[in-house]
């Protein structure tokens, strides 16, 4: 079957995942505004396209507080959730008194389907823990839209307002509290879940509100990638360095490629020349259009290098990265870079040609939080990165968000709230349970925690890991390390439910 | 010189603390709002003449984010604060690189002056850590007002959605981010001090912002007076005990007084009588205002049942429960409950006639907050109780509450937000580094921490101690019990900072 183009792209911008920023560092040029083509996302009710129907479980609605930590009077929303009792282990009194564990995946910012479908892991191990599974949905993604439609809760930064992590976690803990006693759970341990944001918002969850979760596993959770925490050149250096252990001919055409096309753009009819030799299927109005796009693929391609064909982000073959390298030398640069980023945009070869964006300027929900908390600084750098080189500028970044949103961001604010600065010393005697899982293939563990905190904040590094690939299902082509990785996480959550029980019930009967 | 009864019920008004909720479960009859007279105080802005300028500070002001968790675009504001360097240690670099602890108090529902004056013990151990001090002021109150004024503060609910404790607790996570950062003293640990619901704060504020505050003395806090966690009759059954154990006749005539007071009334020209019987300035209009005159004394007699004459609320004799109860048998029960109250509210004889409120359905402050998240549900039982019976009635609770800012309360955030049901579970593995102080004579124990939840977070309680009488300034008069609290406490603190150094620095040079 042929796919248009236009799924694709919609494919495409099913892949958000934080990664929109991207497109600033390299590009940050006053005019342009922050969104670009990766933003939007969350225009996308539902690409049901993408959503593998594996697990079953009821969707279901909760009327949810818009504001939690003021009190206007502003209506309400609907949240959307998924549910799974199939594996709830029940007490002795039939349908109440339940006391097996609660996991709750943390909706991050897309369709939860999606999410539930590409979290296999917790699906897996739930007969195991004899656990309740539920999804809720981040608010203004997917279906969990305020006043009651996307059009009119991304109307503007007024109805857009209430989008933040803070929110979400309110709702979030609002959401199991009611939960829980609805299903006379409120013996039950709550455990959290989450890749990529989601894995950002249950370590920040488990830290601001641990009488409603007793632990998290925070996969691939970039809360360190916030001002000068860590360097802002980690990203771009790990996606080079994916590229360059691969093959180093290949990261030195990448890295001379993008002047090129600057002067191949140049030239007379010289973008429409570029136009046909990329496959466009409109006219490039600028070469930084085209930079993008292949930027992203090579960022996307780091995320998703995992070791057997997927398609969480695009129909890709196993370890993408090391088949993008295998081109022939022999061909010019731009032929080369337009064969690797088919293999990301084209691996089922049925794309006539590429739409690099429907509507560039269109308002994302990351894009927004990007412009007001999540303000996440990456730079180029001139000697370790295949990518042209960049500074992080804030002003110019600020300055595209007024113009964008008509808002200021809040740079320092994220630390502020959930710290991030010398966690070791604030969490050596704060804290508990918290697993941050993160593989050094991808871009974003640049900003992850890599080492333990604590006795009981523990980090679980894998070399050959990609994005929270530890959340994925199995596969029989898993590798030794992901299998045992785990077992090392499933029997520490053991342990948290464990101690739960003991210091609750004083027994444990799984 | 003669004060007027104008002025003395000024300083009633400053003695909110927390109170303002006592009339309603004696009172809740639904055409009543839930403020009454003593919840009036956020009117006034600074009533210099409470306010004891023993100790040396500059008043400066910081400009605040009106709403932390969402991004519309709203005014700044200036929150006032407090600040001495004095006593604070400095680095081998001269001004910069300052090392030594910031002891922050938690500005509570009032003008931070005031508690500043009525905090002696931030300033006497100030020395001995080499500790800079910073009392913040709370928003909504005091000077601390958004949008400019108290009146466009508090002109509607929408102007007052921001007054929240999350918000409160954010202002002073920024604030304190900010001035360490100014400072250069990144390095410098934090500790909180904060009694009553400033205690709150205090707690809540290590619970939620580990990274920003090594630890919290949070005295006489009452977080558990939420929902059903304490018994409801904890606080009147406290302030019942508090009479009867220094005299039962005394409680008796008390617990008949209400009674009488409604007989009374009926009469004709019942209210007349009463009027003059206690010396009222303006002609009562129902006995209820008389009962909930007398109520409150009591009540804040119970919190103040110093063992030094003391000024906190009112001119105080020591003890002044036991001085109450000396008061002759021989004559009748509104002669003896007259002169009972008399003690609280004219101690120094000055008074010609009282002033029961200025304006009972003003808005105030706290008001705002008990009708939003504050809801501390009370009773007072037939039995132990001195004072009339009542059922706390959430949903009469709910009227007033629409009915006086057109708002219904939540009254599950707080512990959704802060938890409070079964904290030993959740705070056993997790947290560290909080004081809660309690004296067994502040009828506000009965909501307090009285037990130690883990090794560090620790239960300080005193059979004789009244309302946060350790934070209070040293008397020469003070018990053994109290020196040794101090001494505790200060043993504690020491050990927090001593830890937090080792971590950080390597080595403790105080």
């Amino acid at each position: 079957m042929m796919m248009s183009s236009k799924r694709y792209i919609s494919k495409l911008l099913l892949s958000l995942i934080l990664i929109f920023l991207l497109s600033i560092p390299i590009t940050a040029i006053p005019s342009r505004s922050p969104s670009r083509f990766l933003g939007n996302f969350a225009k996308h009710h539902k690409t049901t396209d993408t959503i593998n129907k594996t697990y079953r479980y009821d969707i279901r609605y909760f009327t949810q507080t818009l504001d939690h930590f003021s009190f206007s009077n502003l209506p309400t929303f609907q949240q959307r959730y998924l549910i799974s009792t199939d594996h709830w282990l029940s007490g002795g009194g039939g349908g109440l008194n339940r006391f097996g564990p609660i996991f709750v995946y943390c909706g991050n910012e897309g369709d939860i389907e999606w999410f539930a479908s590409n979290t296999g892991f917790l699906w897996e191990i739930a007969s195991t823990f004899g656990a309740l599974i539920v999804f809720p949905e981040h608010r203004y993604y997917g279906e969990s839209m305020p006043y009651g439609s996307r059009e009119k809760a991304y109307k503007n930064a007024n109805s857009l307002s209430y989008l933040t992590a803070e929110q979400a976690l309110a709702d979030y803990a609002v959401f199991i509290t009611d939960l829980k006693r609805n299903l006379s759970a409120e013996a039950s341990p709550v455990v959290l879940f989450g890749g990529s944001y989601g894995g950002m918002l249950a370590a920040w969850m488990r830290l601001k509100y641990p009488h409603i979760a007793i632990g998290a596993l925070a996969s691939s959770a970039p809360i360190l990638q916030f001002e000068d925490i860590v360097p802002t050149e980690t990203f771009y250096d790990i996606v080079s360095n994916d590229f360059r252990r691969e093959s180093l001919s290949c990261f030195d055409a990448i890295k001379k490629s993008w002047e090129e096309i600057e002067v191949e753009g140049k030239k007379e009819n010289g973008l429409l020349q570029l136009t046909k030799k990329f496959h466009l299927c409109q006219s490039l109005n600028s070469t930084e259009d085209l930079s993008d796009w292949l930027d992203s693929a090579y960022s996307y391609l780091a995320m998703v290098d995992y070791p057997y064909p997927s398609s969480f982000l695009m129909p890709l073959p196993a370890n993408p990265i090391k088949e993008i390298d295998s081109y022939p030398e022999g061909t010019s640069i731009l032929e080369r870079v337009f064969a690797g980023v088919s293999i990301y945009y084209n691996y089922t070869g049925t794309v006539d040609c590429f739409d690099l964006a429907d509507d560039p300027h269109g308002m994302s929900g990351w894009d927004w939080q990007a412009c007001t908390e999540m303000v996440m600084p990456m730079s180029s750098s001139r000697n370790n990165s295949m990518f042209p080189t960049y500074n992080f500028n804030y002003t110019s970044y600020q300055e595209q968000c007024v113009k964008e949103f008509g808002i200021k961001p809040r740079p320092r604010w994220i630390t502020t709230e959930f710290g991030g600065h010398d966690m070791r010393t604030s969490l050596k005697m704060f804290g508990s349970n918290i697993i941050f899982s993160n593989g050094l293939l991808d871009p974003w563990s640049g900003g992850g925690v890599l080492q333990n905190l604590s006795e009981t904040i523990v980090a679980l590094v894998s070399k050959e890991g990609a994005h929270h690939i530890d959340l994925r299902a199995s596969t029989d082509d898993d590798p030794d390390w992901l299998v045992e990785q785990r077992k090392s996480e499933i029997k520490l959550i053991k342990s948290w439910i464990k101690n739960y029980y003991q210091e609750k019930i004083g027994h444990f009967s799984t």
